[in-house]
């Protein structure tokens, strides 16, 4: 598989048209637990790959396992009273999307 | 407030009406952490209520809160290879839909 900051840096442009009107977006490496790119600061990349894309992801994964064996989790939408959270858990890396 | 079960019978009508094209609803009573109504089994009823009544809202409660402390969950979707839930958690019931 191609590496992550590979494939990140040719769908930059494509990234930025889609999140144009979003308020912003993290893209973690789930192998290393770390930032692959983010619109945001450290602190706040690393909380939303921690809770979301760590903690949360894990739980709705195995949620859904257990009520249903064959079957996956594939998309997240997590809405707030201030935003709503798009999450899409890959296998190597999960995208986050604030809008 | 009215008893849930009273409000649960007044809404059964417009709740058949909204959930007809869907797989399957429950309604918890998250007081005692029981089957307020259900179209499903007692089994997976209960499953359903214990891991995303349950376990999911309270992880994804906690994290939007840590995430910005001043925000907070108003709605869930979980979208799986087979179907999707639709989680609205209120402070005394919840009601998950399966479309």
């Amino acid at each position: 598989m191609a590496n992550l900051d590979a494939i990140i840096k040719e769908n930059a442009e494509n990234t930025e048209r889609i999140t144009q009107n979003t308020q912003g977006y993290v893209i973690s490496n789930n192998l290393h637990g770390t930032i692959a790119t983010s619109t945001y600061d450290n602190t706040i990349s690393m909380g939303i790959i921690k809770l979301l894309c760590g903690t949360l992801v894990d739980t709705a994964r195995s949620a859904v396992r257990d009520l249903d064996c064959t079957n996956d989790l594939t998309f997240l939408r997590v809405a707030t009273k201030k935003c709503e959270y798009l999450i899409a858990p890959e296998e190597e890396f999960t995208i986050v999307v604030v809008q």
